[in-house]
């Protein structure tokens, strides 16, 4: 993990932790990572207790409470589903404060419309939701540690 | 993430395609570092659908059905948690092969019986269930890390 993704970490941890405050996610392309990054900070289990690593449209379903007819219409990387999944897993987790992620991180999976480093984020704060896409480059290892930045960075402004 | 996890996950990877089989992730030390080794892999989907971040005993108890009583009587660095934990894994994804972590990575957290470094290891195998204990050296960084190639290599001995 880069020191970036650590200080990150530490500075949302030190965050939460004011406000009293708890943390989930929700990640499909990252599978893991977001969770990974805020556990590396000691202490984290005062403000994190559970994640969910919803790689495929069942599970962002079944755990999340995704509706199969939005995956249908919009497709698992889009913005209506990283907000259901956002939503979705603050409910589930009984958390303040949710980031989801859907992308792809390649080199396989790109569309026209949707090429290779496409990533949607959502993040449920106390019931508000907000969403990001965006298009990182470079390779899967790359796309994957951008995201996973964005989300600790975003989620730390709007906290 | 080392060359050496993302070497470990391919061949996983390769084996699991080969075999027809699916495998999740039960984690709380290692807080998604699994999860996110494993679909470091291009094509992880294939045999990667869903993990399971349980940082807290609630998370163990309500997401894999870890018994109340067990994290009482044993603790939740124990070998009867991450059994429980494992099978629990597989029985909710649906997957042929489960992996559990939990441990101690420390700074705090340590205690006598349990000194910072100990983990323990669920892995659940088509119904049967193996488990170890370790006890790794180093930092909170180093603990993680090398639970994360021990609970990959392990697996991949395993399958």
């Amino acid at each position: 993990m880069t020191n970036n993704l650590i200080q990150l970490a530490q500075q949302l941890g030190e965050t939460l932790q004011r406000l009293g405050w708890q943390v989930t996610c929700a990640e499909s392309c990252t599978g893991g990572g977001i969770g990974y990054a805020i556990t590396s900070t000691s202490g984290s289990s005062s403000w994190f207790k559970s994640g969910y690593i919803t790689y495929s449209n069942e599970a962002k379903h079944s755990l999340l409470g995704v509706s199969e007819q939005t995956l249908i219409d919009h497709g698992a990387v889009s913005q209506p589903v990283v907000e259901q999944m956002a939503l979705g897993a603050a409910k589930a987790a009984g958390a303040n404060v949710a980031v989801s992620v859907s992308g792809i991180a390649g080199p396989d999976g790109g569309s026209a419309g949707k090429p290779v480093g496409t990533v949607w984020f959502g993040f449920a704060i106390n019931g508000e939701v907000f969403t990001d896409g965006k298009c990182f480059s470079g390779d899967r290892h790359q796309v994957r540690t951008q995201a996973i930045e964005f989300a600790l960075s975003r989620l730390l402004k709007l906290c």
